[in-house]
């Protein structure tokens, strides 16, 4: 069934809610769901993802594409971000140009949107407004009321959005941290009212439904870098998601109670912890060290935090694991403390790093070693508390991949409520017998190439491709009015390694290849420039094949004076 | 320090054993080690490796580059190649040209190497001796004896080797497997006796010496086995390493335990199966039902076996996943094994598959559902009875990454033995001393291109990844006497996405503003085809950067006539 290209085009119940996930169903990463009732249409959250081994090459980041609301975009009541997490609230630069309609988040997110938008140069165009928690509010036909939950992050907001017949209990990232160390806690007790009231429908994050148990908290986490950091006797780096304000709180706590001083590498560190300053967060959190004023230390006062808990090439880490950081120099018996979860895809570069401090007898511990890392999402009990406090009718889960929606349907189901399976583009009737598919809108990535955001599916991507594994050779042809050779015909090889063979030796043979192919052809061939480059670019793949066993991409210029 | 290019460069003491690794010390793959003495070298393993998120692209296949035997390839006495591995054997028929030395190995491992000879055009060509297990031989000056003990495939050796004063033992991999099902026991009798006779120094198998305990036996895994296929009632899928023929029995035996049938999909295992017949292993392997007969069977007494553990993506399983092969469709209920671990970097790839299975509600069960994998390679306490048994005045560990080699080191240290660290390209002098570092020569790596061999460093390589992530624009210009254009400029875009802007519009622009760029230059420019390609370069650089935000790859073609 090939996906409706306009969402107007689909036909939507007059009176009914909808639900229509563009991003972050069927993954991890880009959510962008909307809520829909009678024309009108409000967006939740607005993410990017970043690539990985099957995006083509020279695309890093990715926007779920959203041209199926250009027929509705006039539609939209605004644009709601549930936390500043990049899968949720990244895309806001990006396409907002498309969309042209107010967000509202809360203090924190609104510090996070403002920075990048401020960075892309729409800082004066997109009306951000800040919206307290718990707060209650109406955008357009919907009831909208945040519900304070706990993440990784500060400010993690559950939404229930009300419209038509239906309350529907929209999560976003969630757990149930005991003690969050910063910021807000869960609010259980709404969320039991909220089942007493009656939801109707779940909208949730499945990102650990696979994982039996409970996520933990950032409190235990904090004793266990306590505990870690206070057994090292020299320099001590850490490493953790920069926008984890409670573990940088917790490292601020560590540091004073092991008697170190904290010092800070990479710029996105810089970002939050001002961020959360200036949000109210971390008000105990210890003065700065300048890394220029490192060397006054002895290094078993040093407590650096440093970014590329991913290992990532260009981010503090990585410098420091290769010796090249220009402000510090790790040395052996410094210790590496990993207080973060490899995200899968990151392995073979994290083990890279390991080796690079491995072999300068920097001692690595990561989150194997010790409990220094809890997951920001909830596990399968987690999930079991919330359905038994909510009651819900029906469950959708999204905010996973494939596996961790099938495994959170399966908890919704073994609690007797009912589940509904959804993928990028389905739109649901959120009816009171559950949730009905009505129909499948295009719901596609757009690669980041650039300035310029283009879909996956673009020719040009699939040609880098191509060029990527076999490289290119172009041949110049200049013909007179009877087609014969102006000059010696020009021949480039770009990324194709010749081996044994001798570059320019190479390069004559191809010329003169080409010049015998000339030599043969009927004046009909010689004529067209069409067959003309087909024949040459036969003749030339069979040659690279046979010499070198590769298909170059071929580019004849024929120039005709 | 600079690598010395030549093995021949450097000075080597009289009557003195060395050492030297070309592959496989600071990696896990791609291993070559050498015994060098008094000017005469054994070549022990000649293995590939494959390609990892840092390898340019268009390259799967990685050798190690021998360039540094080049002088002293007359004086190789021959290769030795401990298991059939392609870590181990896989490198025979790319590089055999560039040594032309004989060939020795056990029945199985000669089997394997013949295949590849034969597949490359060598089998003619390649002198493969066929040596028994427990065997003694003399290779020049060097004293060998073949011990037999385990790991994951047949007839894994250790080799003594006795040159010079030293008495070395070079592991290979291996692992101490009580009840290894298929094939001989590991010789513990012989590597006690050796431990009495006196060994100088170990080369060994570090890929498992940061995993406490033991690898655990193949025997445990076929009962895992039994247990999870016996608890099917649909068809099931297993997917393991072709290589392991101790799996493949297990699997016979457990589709006879519960009344199933076997039908094999992928020519990797069809491989193997019969290279292990016609060396005297599977003697109870039922026959194979051919896939084509599969529908007369019920789904209950279906078994698969299907190659790609790895989640390959043209290999058997992840066709099935994807509902893509032409003999089988996999149904809902249907199971998939993986009785295999996940090799690191394939994690991504894997999960996909998972998913993309779970959405066709096919049951997967992994090594973390059940006991259904051991590890080839000897954890923390095998390593310690080994060198207990053999109680070495030295370890050099290799085959291995730097984490892994370092917590191999440990071990030694722990047991009260000397430890040195290698890193490919070290050539040490094992003296009664211990090891000492002699010299570096130089240890490259080379990349299959289509069918030929380039060093990673190629420009042609790295050229490629800048096509990959900028693609290409390329300008031809044709140019009389006076320098004046004789046909307009002929732009073209490849790999280079126009986002919204319309690729015509952007190509008119660009020839637009080459011939305004000629219109400005002086003469002098004009009249250089280096200063008019640098001009121009400059130019349609800002242009494309500013428009598109990405630096393609320039190629300006001036011909003149």
């Amino acid at each position: 069934m090939k996906p409706i290209a306009n969402l107007s085009q689909v036909q939507c119940d007059p009176g009914v809610l909808h639900f229509l996930p563009l991003g972050g169903s069927g993954e991890i990463g880009m959510n962008l769901n909307l809520y829909g009732i009678d024309g009108q249409w409000l967006i939740v959250d607005i993410g990017i993802t970043f690539a990985d081994d099957t995006t083509p090459p020279g695309i890093d980041v990715i926007c779920p594409d959203i041209s199926a609301l250009q027929s509705i975009k006039e539609s939209i009541v605004g644009i709601v971000i549930t936390h500043a997490h990049e899968d949720h609230v990244g895309g806001l630069h990006y396409l907002w140009r498309q969309l042209k309609t107010p967000v509202y988040c809360t203090a924190f997110t609104a510090s996070v949107a403002r920075r990048k938008l401020g960075e892309a140069g729409l800082l004066d165009q997109v009306p951000v407004n800040e919206v307290l928690p718990g707060a209650f509010m109406e955008l357009g036909p919907f009831g909208l009321e945040w519900v304070t939950l706990t993440h990784s992050i500060p400010e993690a907001n559950a939404l229930v959005i009300r419209a038509g017949e239906q309350t529907i209990f929209h999560t976003g990232d969630w757990k149930l941290d005991p003690d969050p160390v910063e910021g807000a806690h869960y609010d259980d007790r709404r969320l039991l009212e909220l089942g007493e009231l009656g939801i109707d429908c779940v909208v949730g994050d499945s990102t650990n439904a696979t994982v039996d148990g409970w996520s933990g908290s950032e409190a235990e986490c904090q004793k266990g870098l306590l505990e870690v950091i206070g057994q090292q006797t020299n320099r001590v780096a850490v490493t953790c998601f920069s926008s984890n304000t409670a573990r940088l709180s917790s490292l601020g706590d560590v540091a004073h109670e092991t008697g170190r001083r904290i010092s800070v590498l990479g710029r996105s560190l810089f970002n939050y912890l001002q961020t959360a300053k200036a949000t109210g967060y971390l008000r105990n959190f210890p003065p700065l060290v300048p890394t220029t004023d490192l060397d006054y230390l002895p290094r078993s006062e040093q407590l650096i935090l440093a970014t590329g808990s991913q290992g990532e090439p260009r981010a503090a880490m990585a410098k420091l694991a290769k010796g090249e950081h220009p402000d510090l120099l790790l040395e052996p018996d410094d210790t590496v403390v990993f207080s973060s979860k490899v995200i899968p895809g990151n392995e073979k570069k994290l083990d890279r790093l390991y080796d690079l401090l491995s072999n300068k007898k920097i001692h690595v511990i990561t989150e194997r070693d010790a409990p220094i890392h809890v997951s920001g999402h909830p596990c399968r009990d987690e999930l079991r508390w919330l359905y038994r406090a909510l009651r819900p009718s029906f469950v959708i889960p999204v905010h996973g991949e494939d596996r961790h929606m099938a495994a959170h349907a399966d908890i919704a189901v073994e609690l007797g409520f009912g589940a509904s399976r959804v993928k990028n583009g389905d739109v649901l009737a959120l009816t009171a017998d559950g949730p009905k598919f009505v129909a499948c809108v295009y719901a596609g990535r757009l690669g980041l190439s650039g300035t310029v955001l283009v879909p996956l599916s673009d020719r040009a991507l699939s040609e880098r491709r191509v060029l990527a594994v076999g490289g290119m050779v172009t041949v110049t042809l200049v013909l007179d009015k009877k087609a014969r050779l102006m000059a010696a015909p020009q021949v480039q090889l770009i990324g194709v390694p010749s081996g044994e063979l001798d570059h320019k030796v190479l390069i004559q043979n191809l010329v003169a290849l080409v010049e015998d192919v000339l030599a043969d052809q009927s004046s009909r061939v010689l004529q067209s420039d069409e067959l003309l480059r087909e024949t040459i670019q036969r003749d030339f793949g069979a040659m690279l094949r046979r010499w070198l066993g590769i298909k170059p991409r071929q580019l004849v210029n024929v120039v005709r004076v």
